[in-house]
């Protein structure tokens, strides 16, 4: 049997001005696929009647079709109209509904307007599909074998009514075919420089597995997914290609799992009790704000001197002010005088250090902007490493500080 | 003249399986908008010759499609022979396009791949257009007067290329209608207060205006836009309403730009000559970080200390252990003399300190989650207030950052 065709419509002016990014389509396409379903198309209009109709009409060639968004208490005065002209049926007044919006403003303790008592009023021939989350009304109707679903645009109630009403009806309803994905992130290595070692290996693949390069700030996700009938034959090639995998490129991988770097850190460090803190100049603090924005994070994290103005670098970190004269703020010296400044200030086990020119200005020929010296101080001694991170600060920002954890990574295991 | 017609696809599997949400499309109807355009719809399908073809079918009515992803070293397999098929053309080599990448390699100090030799092959009809930001080319193609134009997926690379070379471009060839819009930024209110507040200017706003609340981790934005084919009328009619909204909640308005509060307390220390430093807890180095990102930002920061560990409070800043035991970490002594002490220490005008509970971990009954102390220290001595920023431990971080800016704003307002 044939995967069913499924086509998100997403509806709302204030998608396409910019106003709101539309998560909905990401997480009902991750849903989807999780329950062995997978979404073929996600099209985002605005409230007009000519759009909504143009989109329905172009849905005519799926099994199923999600449409969120457009049914709110301000916002329904098209949507619902319209949906009544593509599937010939009129409004009318649904009890049921109705029931549902009083309890919630009872639960609530406010007072219902004419507003809310409007979105009781359904077409006709639909089935209605409670909404425990909020006002607005889920409802499922047919056309020539497609099924429309509509749902509200409100990402934690559309959330609520997919997961606890719609996805079990579809199962029921519809053929799934089993999924599974499998993610390893990797570091240090261009994507085509990856995609180049690992060819032969991806060429061998077997048809019903894929793989997508999913490149972000000095790493690169790879992710290996597939669909078949036979789910433990799926996981088990899974397994297979996956150990393939990591025997080609071991020295990329960084982690088996969809993490970013920073947690695999806070992970090793946990395992080895194990403590850090970070000197940083060009990353301005990047590193301990990526670093404590995991839940724990003051377990092992000492804490960060940023040391933007030179004096402070001698000041605080101790780094001697004729090292910096004579090698210049950027240079392999400084850095590891910071990484052991920071270690020895902050009491941690590991010191992390960066300075570099994140640019736009600041850069010289010999120390072009993107120029990066990163330092990791440990109890058995320093590396360091120098890198050229391109043009753009945020960019030079976010992949310095993806370096920085990697090497700490490298260190922590060689402990 | 009507408006004329623009859609977005955007290709890329990665986006239909929820991995990776798509915030191109919500970016371009921003900056379209801004430009006197209007984005029309928004496509997301998969990388599939079949899905790629239908989309480009389905664009036939519009005047402007603008593609976005299946352009990376590994993923134009696929679009690039598509996008052939549809073009009646087929792959040739470009030498502007390998010399822009040849160019990207040598500024970066990497090897050049075949497969990145390959990114130069182009659809023979296309015009190439440059991308000073990866390796990725942009195409400008035609087909029955639609103006097909194929940027990379990466948002940073499309940013770029929209930007500095297709937007200029684009109004040459096209007719807008004026368009103008105006922020106003707040912070301290509450969007329903906010609204409350405004409620009768609003409603007599002339039809062709219209206001949106955009709330953000503490602030709320406020956007007042609109077109109209007279742009005088527009432009003084946007003046007239703006002077009535600052009347009524002038003690709210941190900008009359959009802009965020870092850049407005930039702007007043670059104006007064004067420096500043940060001693963060709680929020984990996050003002730094986001002090930093600002070009220049140099001149006026000196540095931070992170002391996530209690015991670098004292021995970093100089709050004695004592204050410490006996108020406890989370108090107005303890923050203080972090402020204080971060000033001393970094040899700075001003000095920003905050110490709170992020959560989940951590709280109790005298300090809850989300209570955080934040203190400025000024050459005319200490401000301090205690905020509750709820439970959520980015939104706490996030709303902390803005809270210490905008006590830093009111000080040095006073200056």
């Amino acid at each position: 049997m044939n995967q069913i065709i499924i086509k998100n419509i997403s509806i709302g002016d204030e998608l396409l001005i910019g106003q709101v990014i539309n998560t909905n389509a990401a997480w009902l396409g991750e849903q989807l696929s999780a329950a062995g379903f997978q979404l073929d198309s996600a099209l985002t209009i605005g409230d007009s009647e000519k759009a909504i109709l143009e989109a329905f009409n172009g849905c005519m060639d799926a099994d199923l079709v999600l449409v969120t968004g457009g049914l709110g208490p301000t916002a329904d005065d098209i949507t619902k109209p319209t949906v009544c002209k593509f599937f010939e049926t009129e409004l009318a007044f649904c009890q049921e509904a109705y029931d549902n919006i009083v309890a919630l403003f009872n639960r609530r303790g406010f007072q219902m307007s004419e507003r809310n008592r409007g979105q009781a009023f359904l077409p006709k021939s639909c089935i209605y599909v409670p909404n425990n989350y909020g006002t607005a009304p889920c409802m499922w109707l047919e056309k020539d074998g497609v099924v429309f679903v509509f749902m509200p645009g409100v990402p934690f109630e559309m959330k609520g009514i997919f997961s606890d009403e719609l996805l079990p009806r579809f199962t029921k309803r519809f053929h799934s075919v089993p999924y599974e994905k499998r993610v390893v992130m990797t570091t240090g290595i261009g994507e085509s420089f990856l995609a180049d070692k690992i060819k032969d290996w991806e060429t061998a693949l077997p048809n019903f597995l894929s793989l997508a390069y999913l490149p972000q700030y000095g790493m690169v996700r790879l992710r290996l997914s597939g669909r078949h009938e036979d789910a433990d034959l799926l996981h088990q090639t899974l397994d297979t290609e996956i150990a393939k995998l990591k025997a080609l490129v071991p020295e990329y991988i960084f982690s088996m799992e969809d993490q970013p770097i920073e947690r695999v850190v806070f992970n090793l460090l946990i395992n080895k009790g194990k403590t850090f803190a970070t000197a940083e100049s060009c990353t301005g603090g990047n590193l301990a704000h990526v670093f404590t924005l995991i839940p724990g994070s003051s377990e092992v994290f000492k804490g960060t001197a940023v040391t933007y103005a030179t004096p402070m670098k001698t000041k605080v970190l101790g780094v001697p002010s004729t090292t910096i004269e004579t090698y210049g703020v950027v240079s392999q010296q400084v850095v590891e005088g910071m990484a052991k400044g920071v270690r020895d200030l902050m009491e941690a086990d590991f010191g992390v250090a960066t300075t570099g020119v994140a640019g736009p200005g600041g850069g010289s020929a010999q120390t072009p902007v993107g120029t990066v010296w990163i330092a990791v101080a440990s109890p058995k001694g320093l590396t360091s490493k120098c890198f050229n991170f391109g043009k753009d600060r945020e960019n030079v920002i976010n992949r310095a500080t993806v370096a920085a954890f990697e090497m700490l990574r490298e260190t922590l295991l060689l402990m």
